[in-house]
């Protein structure tokens, strides 16, 4: 076994290794995620490497762009009619000229490991083996075991939710179901994120709001329309294997409107006249407005609050949404909170996962308000904080007031597929690292430690998303 | 001796065992605190263990209640006419079938190292074990030795400082004094807390300061007869033992107004017209006058900021104050303090002990704060943040600027008597570590390291307070 | 070879050692700091040991303030006639005393090692040894081998930056010129510092101004001659070998106005009708034009924003700027340096180097910013920042987002000539030790962790700093 993440101490490694053991061979549960359903709808061969691994991966463009590398050289394709470079070798040389910038990031750790663990590649990359990993790599991906279904069985997937707008028709979730792999219950589930038909912000938001009534069958042009026609998606999400709802908003504001006021808000912004203190105002309300509509129907409702989004203006203008052009700002949680914990936080009906891309609230807001209320608990530390030394700084600072059973264990975030494994696989040597030095320090005895990691790895995330149902 | 809490790496271990050794059987100096100063006045035995241990500890209800347990099913009264559990061994079941809520939190720690060190109880708190672990703890509650004030004196405090209010006549010092247990230099001595006199916000002010007026003699309807009232209080409460004063506000914010201005806002305060603009303000004025007070008088000024008070509205419209219902929030200290230490922080007759629940001040604000003024000293982590890893963290943040001279040693902050002796340990472990690491870097010689764990432990908290004094 | 600061864990401290062993004796690359360049120009011997490392050292004398003890006493000269203790001896006898107070602080290391492998003086510090360590020092500093610039030589350092206004008429680099060391491509250069012609709320700004216009023979009534100004002694400085300039802002933002707006508020300066709020735009603003002069010119951006300069008012009244009487506030960086990155951030002609005082920054603002812009650095931890600690957390934060490539490498930032050597060494040990850490855990081979370390302490900061160039 590799000792990969482990404390450096032969006795806590010792600890760790055998804790890990219990949890390495757990069913992956992937609550969270962006991978597109139609990938495992139609089981199709991946493309080549640089198409698969490096063209949407926005961790590692950026970071090529942060040297003067710019996205359209990697393949990134353009808003502008600029050419994009369509070689996919010569995307994979590029980067491999650039593989040292990753040196002691995640994204090193995650390559690096899915190359030698997926694919049984374990050529270490460089600009000399550039070539011979990108072979290695298309050798593998033309056969038949590593297509996607084939590597979701391997990878011991149990269940596996991706994320669609409400406007989304759900084709994809509808072939899985009817496959057998979908549906209430089903191994591939989605979720319902109705960021970009509730962002007065979002491009195009009242033709959004248009095409919401349509798909619901009711009249979006009034807000007791527009609250039907989401709770009407909700339904069709909750079919098609949802379990929980997910909210990116810039901040965690929560705001009880009267529906009165709602109303007056929301049509403001159909006639195109709400400013960015509506469109706040809006967002703030709709939360608490799930929140209601979560007690009714059961969803766990997700909120990541804390991206600038297009923070990076050229190249937004030059290569659209998520391409790694977002910043994390300062997130205050609990003024933000207050209005939704007041209504709701001790109804256990409701639970609300909270993520932050501002670490600097883990033991000041985030752990204290998740030790107080019912309805709260932390996610998993996300996107710019999905290091080990974030998951480790994680529990240093939040198991003090939130203990372990209020986190809701590990989800991977991610639109690569072929990462899944490594990504828990991570997250589970950290606690075993963390749950070691507890055992060593004499805090905590070993089976009480060995019961925890099973709970983190599996149990908890099972039960905190609702994913032990209806099966 | 146990290792817990001490570093794993067996050279360093052996350095902060040894390190330990110096500190470990120190008499306890706890110059902040809440235990009943009845307890000690009246010396009756301690009530039931569920009485004594779970319910006044909002620490353990606050994680049950996260869990969706509400407090009345513990115990804690309910001031709304609704049952509360009454029955201590019933109580004590529902908790220990939640013990796991605790793995890895300060609370786990306290409560096994007092079962076992405290009452030789050894069996580990389970589902299965809950009546086994109350019954024998029942026993040795009965039993004489385990009186308050025997127990203290085998917890070897030199000094226990507990806290009151202006209002409080302070009946049980003045026992403790006649038993030769308090007064002046005395081992139970008294805090001056004046909030509930000071904040217009807190509920019936006016009349409390009409209470306070009656109890010094003074007419606290003036402004400058409200201020002789405080100060007479205060010499009262430095003839029961008072060495320092304690001041709980939201923000650290401190200003001087003029008098004119000063008796303005508390003449409109007593018309019951200040809103919370003029409460803030008269607070943070009143900062000011204490610390005019103290340079008179000598009382050690202690500043608690940082809690949103009874954030969780239902707990506290169900249950009351001091029941797990308070958030911290972000807290600011370099604008806030800068009218005090305009005024007086150069002024080394003047001591102000500063603390935070925000640990995202350490090394930005608090350790340059203290590093840079006479007055100021940084009180160590307590309440959300009073793990080990927090007052590790603490060290290893505010030592670059401000040393460790310019903080002011551990103070257990508690209400649990019986948990005094672990929580210092655990400070005087965490501190060994610490040391040793330094030793074991080789930034520190073990000689001088030996000297400062007998000052961080001892020394300097009975020096900072000004507890040495008058005996 | 010492194992100071290196892990304690023996596997890890002996991938430590053999990693530092790579970078210990490589060049010193400072590219930026506060020796005064005098002291190069002009060779002579250092004064006394105390008025060399005890009276310039705010960092020392802050500490000794903090417990009571004014500067006069340490002969930090007063600017209101009080006196000041002149005797070296009486000094040092002073701090010895007081020694203890700098217990795990950067300074002890610095101090303590500065004495062995500088002065070859092993006797430990104590009020006992005052004067034995202190004659010992006296000694060393009378031989000519303790001249600067046989130190310089014996230091090993490749090139040393010094930081002047733009008033500077850089006499002193025009001698190290004439002598060889100085100049475009020397070992000793300049750096362009300009906020007291920048800050309209530094003291005689409007004056200072005028001086900048006489010596740039430009009419500095008018903003455009000020600006042809500021862009004329940048020339003098790029002749003086300066590679970049320094912009030490209480915040870091930035702004455009438009020429008619910008001249306008430099008017009104001028006029000396300007508020605080003007200042702060115009300072925001000339951080723009900065950046567009460097894209001109070459120029390397330093900002290092954060600190409340004189907050201790008692001590600038009576001694001055610089004495110690500063306190970081809270940093905002995403928000504040948007107009700058809008404008100029994927600009790969463009650098800029940003510091924080403020570490509650890393991983949620800087290190996203500087992965995600390619005209942004991050630059070492800094002051406040400087100890071991910081340094490591520095890697543990922002390595995720920004990787090793994205940092600037380590500035000493001293006025203590003498402590340079080991201030580098304390920094290529901790690098040494984190990247000892990612090696033991599986996540960096050797040679790449031997290739990075050789990058961080030489290779990295020539780079980035334009130090390459002209040689």
């Amino acid at each position: 076994m590799s000792d990969l993440l482990f404390p450096a101490e032969p006795g806590q490694r010792a600890i760790a290794r055998e804790l890990y053991g219990l949890a390495r061979d757990l069913p992956l549960i992937s609550p969270h995620g962006h991978v597109d359903p139609a990938v495992l709808a139609d089981d199709e061969p991946f493309p080549d490497p640089a198409r698969l691994i490096i063209v949407p991966d926005h961790y590692l463009t950026r970071m090529l762009l942060s040297q003067g590398i710019p996205p359209a050289r990697l393949g990134v394709p353009s808003r502008t009619g600029e050419p994009s470079e369509a070689d996919g070798r010569a995307i994979w040389r590029l980067f491999a000229e650039h593989w040292h910038l990753f040196r002691g990031t995640p994204s090193r750790l995650w390559l690096e490991r899915t190359f030698e663990t997926v694919f049984g590649v374990t050529t270490r990359l460089s600009p000399q083996t550039a070539d011979e990993v990108y072979d290695a790599l298309a050798e593998k991906l033309a056969q038949p075991e590593f297509r996607p279904r084939a590597l979701f069985e391997r990878f011991n997937i149990e269940v596996l939710a991706t994320t669609e707008s409400p406007l989304d028709e759900l084709a994809a979730h509808a072939k899985l179901a009817a496959d057998g792999w979908g549906g209430r219950g089903g191994r591939v589930v989605t979720t319902f994120r109705p960021d970009d038909v509730v962002d007065m912000e979002f491009e195009g938001w009242a033709e959004r709001v248009g095409r919401l009534g349509e798909l619901a069958g009711e009249d979006t042009g009034t807000y007791l329309g527009y609250l039907a026609a989401l709770r009407s998606r909700r339904e069709a999400f909750i079919a098609a294997g949802a379990t929980s709802s997910d909210h990116g908003h810039p901040t965690a504001r929560t705001l009880c409107l009267s529906a009165a006021e709602a109303a007056s808000l929301f049509e403001k912004g159909l006639r195109g006249e709400a400013d960015a203190t509506d469109a706040e105002t809006f967002r703030a309300h709709m939360l608490v407005e799930f929140a209601r509509m979560s007690i009714e129907d059961g969803l766990v409702m997700q909120l990541h609050p804390g991206a600038v989004r297009n923070h990076n203006r050229w190249l937004h203008a030059t290569h659209g949404r998520d391409v790694g052009g977002d910043i994390p700002q300062a997130t205050e949680y609990l003024h933000a909170l207050t209005p939704l914990l007041d209504a709701y936080g001790n109804d256990p009906r409701l639970r609300v996962v909270v993520y932050t891309l501002d670490e600097y609230t883990f033991s000041r807001e985030l752990a204290p308000i998740a030790g107080g209320y019912a309805a709260i608990y932390l996610g998993a530390p996300w996107w710019f904080l999905d290091s080990p030394e974030v998951l480790r700084r994680f529990r240093e600072a939040v198991t003090e007031s939130a203990g372990f059973y209020n986190t809701a264990g590990f989800v991977d975030d991610t639109r690569a597929f072929c990462s899944i494994p490594v990504r828990h696989d991570v997250f589970r040597r950290v606690d075993a690292g963390f749950l070691a030095r507890l055992v060593s320090e004499h805090r905590l005895p070993f089976d009480e430690a060995a019961e925890t990691i099973v709970d983190l790895a599996y149990r908890l995330p099972k039960r905190v998303f609702r994913l032990e149902g209806d099966k």
